[in-house]
């Protein structure tokens, strides 16, 4: 009997979409105004996924609380009010979009989260802008 | 060609988080504020999914407005403005969690639609909280 | 130059709606499923809204953080995760209705914000549920 | 490493919901009000999911701009502000229920979209009510 | 001590806007896409406001179950799957502006509640587009 | 007969909170992690409202095309996707807050917009923090 629960977090970050092996030109043509050299930002939303068993003592997958606290820890603490391109050792040289951070954050949460668990991870970059990424 | 379709529904209910095995102090240590032995309480979001082959007739997979019916009967005549742990018999000894209410809410609606549909049911317990349950 | 700002913040709690002067059949005909004497809960959603002048050193009409912590140790600790009727002092001879509610937490904040601001309070008991109180 | 993205996008049309093998009578015991023969209307929310691998050059799965815009010219430009029973081909003899307009999206952006992507369609015909396609 | 409440409900119509004395041309120049002869629709989002005292033996301003219902007969039941231009005796002769539904919905329920509240009502026509009226 | 009419906008921005004429560690102390040297950012949601009398012919207060693109053309050309302290000359030498933003806008948009009717101008820098300016 497997059950998913989720947990929703948020963090403000600044960032740029950027290729270092691209020319000036090249990079302002595929990233158009998010390639802007000062930078642009986001409200990110965060839904971490956690499937399991029921444990029969607590009724909890796991518990949300914990969760919340790992997800403050990990990922809030690192990345929130925080420029992605130069504030994070994870996007030197990782261009920051949406698809990269949702890659992160899960390999970050991954290496924390029981392997009994399924993980999956969805990252609102704006109310219209998802990535979603599970492992896979 | 199979569509999922789904229905949104909402009771307001008290419950706490209780193990009758446990001593007081476990049971707090565990549950924290959601023992509170006086209760509190929650908007639960539902939503019903339920998906199948398109009926050539109606170009309805079921119709919604049916099972928006038989959500009010079986789910929020019984859930709605009642406490959980007093008010019914499904949680007079299993703990109401989310995860716990979830799979309840699946059994209880899987008898009575027909098998021929897939069935998945989400709860909200806040916002930020989900739980979900699909019969795995 | 007046700004107003506001800030969300969340409680969970139970309740139940009477009124000690009535029998019984009187609460039941006029609250109906609100009396329910074992209680039923909600997520309260509280917007605080605080106007006054822009500091012209900070740019803040108020610290959002300094507000957040006020109605964190004020509203959250005292109501969070509570029975209003049975947890609290503030309801136990006051029918917890949303407007009560909403009044009460304008008091208690209107004690703790210097009065050369206006405040004003809404408060959803649900998502389609509102009541508001600005000290008119 | 495969990643999802999504896109939200809108658009306002009118319909009735209708099966012109019936006669007047079935058709409003099916259908109930939304048979009524001169239309209602909705604002449908739709959300484009492409899963495929991340370019490792542009970090993207697909442009979310590109998709936006494919969206606007395919669906948008054809559906918004239209009567869909009158005024497209699509619907001309296909009831426009939730279903049957999820899976003609799915197929109109089917033939636009790299077959290396997956795809999934979720249409919402109200804030309540949902269908979902992905080709299966 | 005046409280405000409110209450939220929706309908879905079918509309054009519309000049009788314009030609085609001029009207099709004013109203665009919304202009469309076959009609479009909308998804309402309807918030009445009613500001008043609290009374000290319910705790209400107003029973909003007797609002809910209040507002269900007089606008849903009117409104709801209708076609705004054809169906209702209100637009007959009237554009179906946001505007103008606002003013006619405020007129029709300012008749059924007692003139001691105050009453505003809030018409959301999409989630970015809102018209309200307070009868001043 | 006044009524109200908004449009929801939105835009994307990094920005800094600072005072040039404090020290680092004042500005630390006061703006804690919105200080940050290497900027963070918001997707801020911007609510334009106009207030005035209904136009007979067209059953418009403003037609909400035209304020949609003036927006587009006044502020979000101007503030989307930048550096709100390096980009723009609005914030060369005024702290980015939510309350400076709305005091901007609501001056950028008040001289292009006719004076018969009013303006009021609400400012979401958070889904939980809000600033709003009515030229107060």
């Amino acid at each position: 009997m497997k059950v998913k629960v989720a947990r929703e977090a948020h963090f403000n970050a600044a960032h740029r979409l950027f290729n270092a092996a691209w020319s000036d030109e090249k990079n302002k043509q595929v990233f158009g105004k998010c390639n802007n050299p000062n930078y642009h930002g986001h409200n990110y939303k965060l839904i971490v996924e956690v499937k399991g068993e029921i444990n029969p003592d607590t009724g909890y997958v796991i518990d949300l609380g914990d969760l919340a606290s790992l997800i403050k820890t990990e990922i809030e603490d690192r990345f929130d009010h925080k420029n992605l391109n130069l504030d994070t050792k994870e996007f030197k040289n990782l261009n920051p979009t949406a698809e990269n951070i949702v890659v992160v954050i899960y390999r970050i949460l991954r290496e924390k989260i029981d392997n009994k668990f399924e993980l999956n991870i969805k990252l609102y970059e704006t109310e219209r802008n998802l990535a979603e990424y599970g492992g896979e």
